[in-house]
């Protein structure tokens, strides 16, 4: 069956602009170690561009995408690490499911919920 | 000079889905009183499909998009009109730049940030 | 019956500190009109002081709490009104119970989920 | 110098009520590996009563908050894991703040900014 693979979109909302050059990882936790299966940054439009998106490498399981904000915020001039990488960690209970994960963030916290 | 449009995108995020058949009415808050500027329901996607997303009645000034989401949620099976008809208000104040309202919410509270 | 009463929480989650100096109003929407329940401003400690949390003034019915976003950011030297009076609105069904509302904002938006 | 401390405060903003039961496990990621700092459940409150809110057990460093979603969900006759265990991770840089944690959260998302 098709994977329907995991989309990630991600603003800054001190700012209210897209989080261009934000990195991202995404890593299966399989039983057996962690397998990588995306890394980039995010693009001006605020979408990862990668071929995860259209499912290559995704297959029912737990996945952890990080989102290396304390690196955003440090190349940006902001102070502070209270966030340095933040992990969602989420499971894909049917391969062909589209996970699309839109993320909200500032120094503080984010939300994420799952999008559609 | 063209005007950048208003985009709508709605999720229950109780449900995990997007909010298909959300009543959505966007106005102007012009100083003559309030102007119609767009009203629909959500699609099957989440978005609201409408010409206002191209700009069509857009000028500078405040709008105000209200949310039936006492509808949509005792047209499930919900109970309980804590929120009712939800008012997110807003100022454009360079006609082109396009505003993206993604809101998330449950019978209880909403998070609207200005996406990209 | 004992009105439960609102209380307000504001939470500036661009500079993660208690939004002190907010201006906030409460209205009751009554079928003749538009009633002060509350006015002031959010303490140092993110809450709005007022016997309003302890229910006075409050019956079952509709409220609109606003925000003064707009002043609170141009105060600190932020620029934009893309928020100027952000509006909550809800409805007390039981009178005797309280509604707690914790406001996380940018000057692009907010979450706000009725607390507990 | 006298430790902030961490709380924890956590609504189910799907139902609109204190997550009571919701399993909390704190941990701090130092250098060496895992300590565990605290463990519970959220209270009717909504609040984890541990001494870590006083400051007992932490020091500056990276921590991780583990929130047992996919149980609580389960426990209350919901179905999926699309969320499980929760993680939220993140740094005290001076030991005597005290950082305070607000979990809103669905089966299908989150929003934790960093409290006041």
């Amino acid at each position: 069956m098709r994977a329907g693979g995991i989309s990630v979109h991600a603003v800054d909302v001190a700012e209210g602009r897209p989080a261009a050059g934000l990195r991202v990882v995404i890593e299966a936790l399989d039983p057996g170690g962690r397998r990588l299966v995306a890394a980039g940054r995010i693009g001006p439009d605020g979408h990862l561009d990668h071929p995860v998106v259209r499912g290559e490498g995704v297959a029912a399981g737990t996945y952890e995408v990080t989102f290396d904000i304390g690196d955003y915020v440090a190349a940006r001039g902001g102070s502070g690490r209270f966030l340095d990488r933040v992990p969602f960690r989420f499971t894909i209970e049917a391969v062909q499911e589209h996970v699309h994960l839109p993320l909200k963030f500032t120094r503080f916290g984010y939300a994420l919920f799952r999008g559609a």
